[in-house]
């Protein structure tokens, strides 16, 4: 496994509608901000769902975590750091940190993990040619 | 066309999730309702999304109207009632009245529009026979 | 009424999750586009929730239309253009028009209507202070 | 700790909108999903929101997780089990089995931790009264 750093850092907009009747952001909310996050390191690195879906593969999330630690407001201003966590496994991971621009601290911790379908929706056990190709060309294996 | 009424009353669960920070039912979120109300509708006279994609036709709502007479909030109990309103050209067009259930006031009304696509997404500008024939089914035309 | 128009621009991120098993950008969505353009027009010209929240207004949404011309699909770029429409009722009304960045087309247009209530939920029937300020310092109405 | 077992099973209406473009319910749909199982224990064991936010409490989930095991898709009927988990800390712990009704097969296990806050949002650290009553008329402690 590499010791490279494949992370990027994307802006939150937090709607109005974000936020529940105690006046924070509804936790549910933070699964769509990890998937702008995933949105944003996939554009950087050309590892979209669309990138996915081209060459035919479905990734599923199949395992969410997500540790909540402080409220984030309407009118806050967040940003979501998304890291490539290398699994040997036929796996895409990837851990979130959420901050809140104005006091820099952290609000929330996830990760996610996903795998790979064939449109036929098989389970894939191999890592797929397209995300070992992409492992090589972003020099996380050789 | 017939004077044929064709309803259907469906209770509406309320989230928590659902309530915005002013404490009542965020307005976008009676869009989820009206789609409640037209899958009670399907159910019932078997109309449903599901029904169309089996014969292959695609029915997205090209129209949508509300108006929102009194706020619902979190905890209170309320119910749609989903007419089907009958239209010569090749549309599928609902409205929806929504009621609390502890004071029976109308607290949203509204209406949408579908049209039919086939599978590749062209507009189907006369009514499909599987449609027509629902029609003549209920009763509503001959 | 003046001549003056007041409109602004934002792009609108479409996420992986706001399309449905059609294909296409769920239409309930839109709603939160608009939210969004509502949302970019009050912070070009000082009018978001949080100001009215500041002032102890609160501006529900009454009236909502949509009209949906093109669908979005994900990976799709587009741009809401938010106007808006002055009324000498104590109403604050946006109408949007939303583009495919791509097609340049317009995928949907719609409008919606608020009110202003007190905190106590009372309607106020008279353009509020507030308001009737900005429009002054906007050069709407003298 | 009891050993006493809290649970209640609730009925998942899956919305048309509730799927995405891959033709199953998005991940993130299983949160609200959690929430109803949340409330439907809240409704049979007198512990909803609601009743938190009558004494002054505030309950925001502050820890989630999610194994998503089989898809669910349009059209399927699911149950959620939700299990209260007791705790010796300030803590109200949830897990969660969802089942497709047609194969009763699992679709998806999690689990949820709530804090308890002021209104004031400050975080408190013993067990509240109102939860530590709770708890000993349902026969969980002494």
């Amino acid at each position: 496994m590499s010791n490279k750093i494949l992370s990027v850092k994307a802006k939150i907009s937090i709607r109005f509608s974000d936020v529940d009747s105690l006046g924070i952001v509804w936790h549910g909310n933070y699964v769509k901000f990890f998937e702008d996050g995933r949105e944003a390191f996939g554009k950087k690195y050309g590892l979209t769902n669309l990138d996915f879906i081209k060459v035919r593969l479905i990734p599923p999330v199949v395992k969410l975590n997500c540790d909540f630690k402080k409220p984030l407001m309407y009118g806050d201003s967040a940003t979501i750091e998304t890291k490539y966590i290398d699994s040997e496994a036929a796996k895409l991971i990837f851990s979130y940190t959420i901050f809140n621009d104005s006091t820099n601290e952290i609000v929330a911790t996830g990760e996610t993990t996903q795998v790979f379908l064939t449109i036929k929706r098989v389970l894939i056990l191999t890592i797929p040619p397209f995300f070992e190709n992409w492992k090589k060309k972003r020099g996380i294996i050789k």
